[in-house]
């Protein structure tokens, strides 16, 4: 990330051969690097680069540049070339959503970032939810289809890419990839379907660096493919990346990593400790806290003031334009608000006398209409039924009981975590004084919370800049505890007291000011 | 070679995965493997064979059958079936000789020897020898052309082979390949053009361990391929596979290993240490020893008697033929039993009165007729002419100098030898008698000798069947100080001493009776 050199890229001159210093050209090179390097660790060159190498050491004085990658156990010499060589080394950074899939290009020898792109994931053709896929795989053929699909997408945004970064597809040297196991099995061409059966086996947890030829990709074929590793079905190498990118394991003090994505995934630890939880806890979470994460586009509201007294609206839309829906991080906005002008009750039930004319009643079920259809984008009325606000309360709820399960599972409570990570575009647009008030998120100083950004990409931009990140990964994988959410009494209990806004136990809330009529 | 177990087939019983156990299927596999071959080594599981994995292991009870292989760093499962799969598990042995190339089809599962067969080097058809060789890689498409030569011999070679024996070039999963440094380079399709150049540095000492399809060879596309190491441009692995396959490195005694072949080789040790030297001691050697390698062919006289009252000849031909050349055993019988009949002198030099109508001066040079031409295969007289017998000459008093300068530059002298083992051709037809008589070989008792037949090949086979064999190579390649052979002062001194027949000085060879009248 930061403009520091990264170890992929070496210049190297190596000390010409003697009658009294004959060994062969392949360890003359292994020896420098092992010095260059500081290592000790065994140097893998490719039978491609052996062929090169003779004439080019003897062309270039013995001075050549090496493009180098690290698994675990080794280094390998990807590829090498004339010292004065000015083509780029990039690398890519790779985010494998379920639903999109982000591409971040770098130069590999600072860690710079060059260019993003973006596409929406292909396999949505087959499926939205990873449980539709891997179905599919169960027919002939659906595994193949899969994989060419998301390998497919990929070539395409990395032509793309390369082409309006004028650099050559060959000249992407390395590719760290993030995905959750579903997605990184279905990019490897991997078997999932015992993923979703008890006991939920993945094919892999940790899967080598292999190279770019072997899986399809269309960049240099010797680039190596770093892959991150899984802890198991339901927690996939993305939240590893975004540990090792909220630097985690690292820190002292105890921290708090909650990605809320397809899934809803959470991570406290610190440099000692980690441990996770992830995945749908049981009914509670079922169309929960997995559908708030709308895609925001330009139109949609994200930001909603009510006025207490006038219980006026005031709305924002993305880039302004007039408004057209409602995002996750605006359907938070407007449940806080709601409830501080007494328009929704503590069970998030609204209540007709503060809501007025904004009041309808559709196929008996009562909507607030956000927008009137004359303001819309649509020319309908933009309503949000009651059914939307109990969905929501099941939500936050379950939300709230996941974090106060996995803090009290270490011993800890809410509050004494010093940071609070959230990941996503859940992060980049909720308001956390929103999600404090509504009791989604506890309540600590606003200054805590942290939003993430792509928390994926960022782990993964990191495995390929610094040595010392790449070495973590598995370090952290080793390390975490996961702790299987069991939809017990105890749970339910914590669940049913977090149904209320903010908190059956207000003690739990000193920020969030109640309208005395509402207590 | 023996009928024991090898590693290299494992049938294994994975603990069947449970909510408590719930680690992923590659993972499994390979801790449980860990657990089997008692072993901590990283142990790399392949894309395809992950790719067949998990309902393998669903199929089969968990209990399959691995196809293991194994490089300095680390296991390789190259191949999983079913564990009732009764296909065969074959690995290949082969001595890639600069003029002829040698295979041996092994059962992988206990070593045993299915079969053998071999080929004259289709590279002949670019030249007879390396150096040629070498300088046809510096035209265009010249390097591309000898590796499709030989790995095209070696396809088709497999194909008869496998044939013949009815098994499928997929059920072939290993290859240990020794040649020397050349042909190796050659066989990777690796530039050759700097071991002959000062300072001679090959490409690579140690070739990694590659598969079977990145060199197009058509057994298993996941075949494993050891190729031996080389110590240098003029040391290769063929060698070393001669030493591992006379242990050499593993006796408390010390013995020498002697090599004719295209160059002459030798090495002296024991567990403690090895030394070695090896081709052309300059001029000396040159169309020395090299010349009497040749092929021996039905026909060829390998043995010869000269009654030393009468002077009779008493030929042996190989097959009873009749006599249609001499082969290099030949040719040194001839020399001892001409010495001991007198009719050549202590420099080799024909003896006229002793030869009687034997001799015939042609085009000035005096010629000895071995064979008339009324009984010779071709209708002509078979003779050796004074400058055969002076090249002959050459020839011994080389090989004599090289042993003898190998062993004093390790303070030890030729008698003190417990075991020589004489390899390839040369070794297999070579009168050890006959070779003392003329001073090639030193005076040792001649159970001493011990020829080795093809050691490369021998070597071969012991790196596919032993993993404990396999483990010793690069510690023989590492623990060998290799002689450079100067031709000074002294080394020119101990040749000259070493023209006579059987040497200039006669206690060293005190089991050669000489004539009274030749002192």
């Amino acid at each position: 990330m930061s403009n520091t050199k990264t170890p992929w890229l070496r210049t190297v001159s190596l000390p010409p051969p003697s009658l009294q210093n004959n060994i062969a050209d392949a360890e003359r090179l292994v020896s420098t690097l092992k010095a260059v390097l500081q290592t000790n660790d065994a140097i893998y060159i490719d039978l491609k680069v052996l062929k090169k190498l003779p004439d080019l050491l003897r062309k270039s004085d013995f001075k050549i540049q090496c493009i180098l990658f690290k698994n675990r156990r080794q280094w390998s010499v990807l590829d090498i070339r004339a010292a004065n060589d000015l083509r780029p080394v990039a690398g890519l950074a790779v985010d494998l959503g379920t639903s999109r899939v982000m591409l971040r290009l770098l130069n590999l020898a600072d860690g710079q970032i060059l260019a993003e792109s973006g596409f929406d994931n292909p396999q949505l053709t087959v499926g939205p939810d990873i449980l539709t896929r891997i179905h599919f795989t169960e027919t002939g053929g659906g595994l193949a289809e899969l994989n060419n699909l998301i390998i497919g997408g990929l070539n395409h945004a990395i032509e793309d890419l390369c082409r309006s970064n004028r650099i050559e597809p060959e000249d992407i040297h390395a590719l760290a990839v993030a995905g959750n196991t579903a997605m990184t099995h279905l990019f490897l061409g991997l078997n999932p379907r015992w993923m979703i059966r008890e006991p939920y086996i993945p094919v892999v947890n940790k899967p080598e660096i292999l190279k770019a030829a072997e899986l399809g990709l269309q960049v240099n074929p010797a680039a190596g493919i770093f892959i991150f590793p899984n802890i198991g079905s339901y927690f996939g190498g993305d939240l590893i990346a975004g540990i090792l990118y909220a630097g985690l394991c690292t820190a002292s003090d105890t921290s708090i990593l909650v990605d809320v994505g397809t899934n809803a995934e959470v991570v406290v630890g610190n440099e000692s400790w980690l441990i996770a939880c992830a995945g749908a806890a049981g009914p509670a979470l079922e169309g929960g806290v997995t559908r708030m994460g709308m895609m925001a586009q330009p139109g949609v509201i994200d930001k909603i003031a009510i006025n207490p007294h006038t219980r006026e609206f005031d709305l924002h839309t993305i880039e302004d334009k007039p408004p057209g829906g409602i995002c996750g991080s605006g359907v938070i906005d407007l449940a806080a608000q709601l409830f501080l002008a007494g328009m929704i009750d503590i069970r998030g039930k609204l209540v007709p006398v503060n809501c007025g004319k904004r009041l309808r009643e559709i196929e008996g079920l009562k909507h607030l209409v956000v927008v009137p259809a004359a303001q819309s984008a649509t020319g309908f009325d933009l309503t949000v039924s009651q059914a939307d606000l109990d969905s929501l309360i099941r939500s936050k709820a379950a939300m709230y009981t996941i974090l106060e399960t996995i803090t009290m599972s270490v011993g800890i409570l809410l509050k004494e975590l010093t940071i609070f990570y959230v990941a996503g575009t859940f992060g980049a647009f909720i308001d956390p004084r929103s999600a404090i008030t509504i009791g989604m998120l506890p309540d600590l100083p606003l200054d805590c919370y942290k939003p993430l950004g792509n928390s994926s990409l960022g782990g993964a931009t990191l495995a390929l800049t610094s040595a010392e990140s790449l070495a973590q990964i598995d370090r952290i994988r080793n390390r975490i505890t996961y702790l299987e959410l069991n939809v017990n009494q105890e749970f339910m209990n914590r669940f049913s007291a977090a149904k209320f806004i903010p908190h059956t136990d207000m003690s739990l809330f000193p920020s969030v000011s109640v309208r005395p009529q509402d207590k």
